[in-house]
């Protein structure tokens, strides 16, 4: 069972508390690992990824090839199930349209004091896209990753995968033709990050570093941060579903499961301010489970991750949510405008009961690599300025460095740095 | 004497190559010492910040007081010179004037399918601001640090700074009062940095730490990346400087003096494709040091780490100065913006022959925080994005549900996840 809490209850801050706390990170203790990879990798390059490769991935590069070729990815494309392609494909649109508004826009203006501001944005050179091996290759996860790339304008795409036994996942393949990827390489974990991060003889480094992996990625991408550009530290996936009384309880428990499936660290929340209903959605999970082909992981998830929070009155969702400030905040409730309003934390939010969070996971457009575990508080799910950068400028001519030199000669001097003030002062 | 390179000699390549990849960042091996000192804060809390304060900073929080109290900041403001407040409060308004037109918009529109998509950004809850004590406790570096979250509407700004002996500089606490700093704490180190991103009894926890500080200051941002927010892994200051030979050379030699008297790692270098003038600016920044009170710093610098490149043709310059990614290139040319349009990483850039880079580090407006060690090529300066963050936002009825909802069941099943086009079949 998973655990259930009433805000009524006495005990309810302290246990809200815990279970706002409750860390679900494996603690996998691999920085030291980790750091002799990327040593090796840096040292060594190539020579140290065969290796790698042969002894965690069991094939040997020189034989299966160290790139993935362009005809392969095609065939992949062309060999998908119509129907699938069609799906692929109406994603890869919708991704893409969304994405596209978040490009910035440039500026460049005078100001009053006749000095000329602005800022323009351009995309890294290259970006590295990492795509896991074997059961957690998705590939709706390379069109998220890739596309808001390729939105970017990003000049070189180049893609990592480790290829376990030698063997590919047609379905990742094709997704890396649509989203427009330019190379593919066969490595995977720490050693395919250090590769992309300082260049190989075979791998050309790359600028930022994006995509899921396992403890040993996410640790290389942490301590190669700074080196390259990073997206955000990823935890386990999370919902927090809303839901009054007047919803269908097995939508909702169909909503829970479709988190708790993903991984035994996933976790699923409902809070909702109606008994009944509460237990009607368990009760609608236990059937569920009772047939879902993952529903080992997911039931380890529910039962250990998983709860239900009983409300006296949905007027206290907004600031329980924001405790938690969720990956995925579902609003299954009349007016969900209006809860919405008062969130202040969320890393994506689905709007009222026909709005399944899975959507959102593939085809409504906006990006699936969202903050986790309380990241919501400062950061944003993956976009196009993840593959941008901003750079300043500034004119001035002799009238404007005469309007606001002064004060920046009086400044430098009083932070004691006289050859500061003295670049001023000597055009002035 | 610095380095003197030119792109007409065989072994140019390679050199430039050195310079390119020389590291001028400390390898302090500090990581352990300071996951210590996390652990000890994260633990003990307040105990653990008086106990380090005892140590590193030599008075007793007890006695000193562990808050400086607003009349302190208030008195520090009063007290200031005239023409000193005139001046921070000039770059006070043009840096925040600047940055109010970083606020990004938010979107909420339904598109041709009949799906309401959009984006929302909101400020952090609180944002916390380290500032180094002693001889690089700058005024400016608050502004700049803080500004930018008040302007994100951050409704509380937490700021840390170690007092060594107990003593505060004045001038740091004018420039907090000025900034709207709602709070300022008397410690520094690893041990502020811990106790922002963690909370104790006394310092509430904040969600994104900036600012500069010492080698355990970024390395417990470092280690912090992902409880909390951060702004850039910073490394020594630089500056590009590109000019032809119509410039004045000591003008051009104080621009170079002003970031090699930051510190012995900063760096300088020059880029010209006039020999004669090469010679000359290289004899006005000794002419200047001579003199310069930071003279001994900023020979360190010059002649470790600076360097003058003598190109064939100013189409040369782009190139290069793209490999380096300066944090701060000066384009002191006569069509400045010829070889602007060609750059592509560079932190903030400075048009024109009367345009020195000092402007701004205070009163330009544009933020000088920016991405150092070749960053530029994958990161943009401080900005109010930094302080704020995206939920993103889905709504369906059931007509954009049908429209949309059997790819993402089609996908969700390739991908072996059941329970995720369950949640969207039943709705169906």
């Amino acid at each position: 069972m998973p655990l259930r809490l009433s805000t009524a209850d006495t005990g309810f801050a302290a246990a809200f508390y815990t279970l706002v706390n409750a860390r679900r990170e494996a603690d996998a203790d691999v920085s030291r690992d980790v750091a002799a990879i990327i040593g090796r990798v840096r040292d060594n390059g190539d020579a140290a990824l065969h290796d790698y490769t042969l002894r965690f991935d069991r094939h040997d590069l020189e034989e299966s090839g160290w790139e993935i070729p362009k005809a392969e990815r095609v065939a992949a494309l062309a060999g998908l199930d119509r129907d699938l392609r069609a799906a692929l494909e109406l994603a890869a649109d919708r991704i893409a349209t969304y994405h596209a508004a978040q490009k910035p826009e440039d500026r460049d203006h005078v100001d009053a004091a006749g000095v000329r501001l602005g800022a323009r944005w351009r995309p890294v050179d290259a970006a590295g896209l990492y795509v896991p091996g074997g059961r957690a290759a998705y590939p709706s996860s390379v069109l998220m990753n890739a596309l808001p790339a390729r939105v970017a304008g990003v000049p070189r795409l180049t893609m990592v995968t480790p290829t376990p036994n030698g063997e590919v996942n047609p379905l990742v393949l094709a997704a890396a033709e649509i989203a427009g990827v330019d190379e593919i390489f066969r490595v995977g974990g720490a050693q395919a990050i250090a590769a992309l991060a300082y260049g190989t003889g075979r791998i050309r480094a790359v600028d930022t570093i994006v995509g899921p992996g396992n403890a040993w990625v996410a640790e290389a991408k942490r301590q190669l941060y700074g080196v390259v550009g990073i997206d955000m530290v990823a935890g386990p996936s999370e919902i927090l579903v809303v839901a009054d009384g007047k919803n269908d309880p097995d939508w909702i428990a169909a909503d829970l499961l479709s988190q708790a499936e993903h991984d035994p660290t996933s976790q699923s929340i409902l809070l909702t301010d109606d008994a009944a209903f509460a237990d009607a959605v368990a009760a609608a999970v236990e059937a569920r489970l009772a047939t879902l082909s993952t529903g080992v992981t997911a039931r380890t998830s529910w039962e250990a991750n998983g709860a239900i929070v009983l409300l006296r009155s949905l007027d206290e969702a907004a600031a329980l949510s924001d405790r938690l400030a969720p990956e995925h905040l579902e609003l299954a409730v009349e007016d969900p405008d209006a809860i919405f309003a008062a969130i202040r934390h969320a890393g994506s939010v689905f709007l009222g009961r026909h709005t399944p969070e899975a959507v959102g996971d593939y085809v409504a457009g906006p990006n699936h690599v969202l903050p986790t575990g309380r990241r919501a508080r400062f950061a944003s799910g993956l976009s196009v300025l993840d593959f941008m950068k901003r750079t300043s400028f500034i004119a001035l001519d002799p009238a404007s460095l005469a309007a606001i030199g002064p004060a920046a000669v009086a400044l430098a001097e009083a932070e004691g740095l006289p050859a500061h003030a003295a670049s001023i002062a000597v055009r002035l």
